[in-house]
């Protein structure tokens, strides 16, 4: 498949490509108003499940886009290890920022968590999961993802489950944590990070991951990374040790 | 020495230090109005260049504050390998995130780039030395970063000067580059990082760094970092690889 700029990449709904037509106002506005697409442009529409879709636009007016599908494969492009990030919500700008760049680097699920120092940011939060999901859709576009990163409704901290073959680490300043670098030694296909919102978890919250959980507390050096850093050098980290960023 | 919350250590020259007291305005300004420090409160004192002072504050007002010196060390806490990240000039709120993030995580010097496509940016750069330096320092205070890292005024590519010990990657997609991974198992104490704007480099600056300069050309994977984000993923990767993050 000959490669088509990420200009050209959209995310849209499998029915939705198949049928050939779209009257999506925000996707109808994009193509027709902001990147003046004309009949004869091809696109790549993704399904956001690993389906790539090559098409041709046939027509465009201001409500409606038309086109004929030309090739279809599966994409590639996707990390080996799924990495869900299980951030505690935090202020809306960074949380936003998080979303971003820990979608373009290669994580695959976002899970919004409720901690006890996040509870000022939660009432900020709600009514927020359409624009997240546009924040991540947005740069999974740009960034070429084949497979569009899950965002799920907000979680307890203490209502996370995770599934059984999962490595879990939660990421911890001082006493008690082991390197990441030994974590990522062993060998999983999945691997969850939880951290904390600003001013870290609770003592309760610490104490509760240390003995009740089975997750691997871990620290990121002498530093003090802020909120929104920590969970994407721990997720670059763990994308680096699978070979991810290694191609040319 | 005790560990003294991020948020009382702040960078100021030192002379400044060891005369023992201050009357720059957003200094008091920060001090009284928005921490409420009292006499009698413990400061840590950073002089930039890795010596820390404990300071006890003996007076406090509008416009001055004095301490005395109780105790100074040289401090730990900063990588052992030196980055600079000669990034072009982008996008304002990009660049100076790029500037916040990257300090936090451990680059030690900032180039800021004038390349052929970012000429839209370098006149909005216009005048914000200051204003970086500002973000610079705070990043710094916030990480417990020891040393205070260097930004320079913006240099032209093809002006760039590096010492001769230091090893340098542009950071380029497409063919022609080679793994990261495989410059970092090479030996250096000093790695620069030069990276695009958006749209990345010209056809003439390519061909440019991949035949005179002996830099290395490296890519960082399949998917598309924005300008801002690939070269924190570069230095992030590079740090890990020489051991940092891994302290617990």
């Amino acid at each position: 498949m000959p490669k088509i700029a990420n200009t050209y990449r959209f995310f849209l709904s499998h029915d939705s490509i198949q049928s050939g037509a779209t009257s999506d106002a925000d996707i109808v506005h994009q193509w027709g108003r902001v990147l003046r697409i004309q009949p004869g442009q091809r696109l790549l529409l993704l399904d956001g499940c690993g389906v790539g879709f090559e098409v041709d636009i046939t027509h465009i007016d201001k409500k409606h886009a038309r086109w004929i599908i030309m090739h279809s494969s599966q994409m590639a492009g996707e990390p080996q290890l799924h990495i869900t990030v299980a951030s505690a919500i935090i202020r809306p700008e960074r949380f936003e920022w998080l979303l971003q760049k820990a979608t373009e680097i290669g994580v695959s699920r976002f899970v919004p968590v409720i901690a006890e120092r996040s509870r000022g940011e939660v009432e900020s939060a709600k009514g927020k999961h359409e624009r997240w999901q546009r924040i991540i859709r947005e740069a999974a576009e740009q960034s070429c993802r084949a497979i569009l990163p899950e965002l799920t409704a907000p979680v307890q901290l203490r209502s996370l489950t995770l599934p059984a073959s999962a490595a879990c680490m939660w990421l911890h300043e001082g006493h008690g944590t082991q390197p990441l670098r030994q974590h990522l030694q062993q060998s999983y296909r999945s691997l969850w990070i939880v951290t904390g919102p600003e001013g870290g978890f609770s003592d309760d919250e610490t104490a509760w991951m240390a003995t009740q959980t089975g997750w691997f507390a871990s620290g990121l050096g002498q530093r003090i990374l802020r909120a929104e850093t920590a969970p994407l050098v721990a997720a670059t980290i763990a994308l680096a040790a699978h070979g991810e960023f290694d191609g040319a």
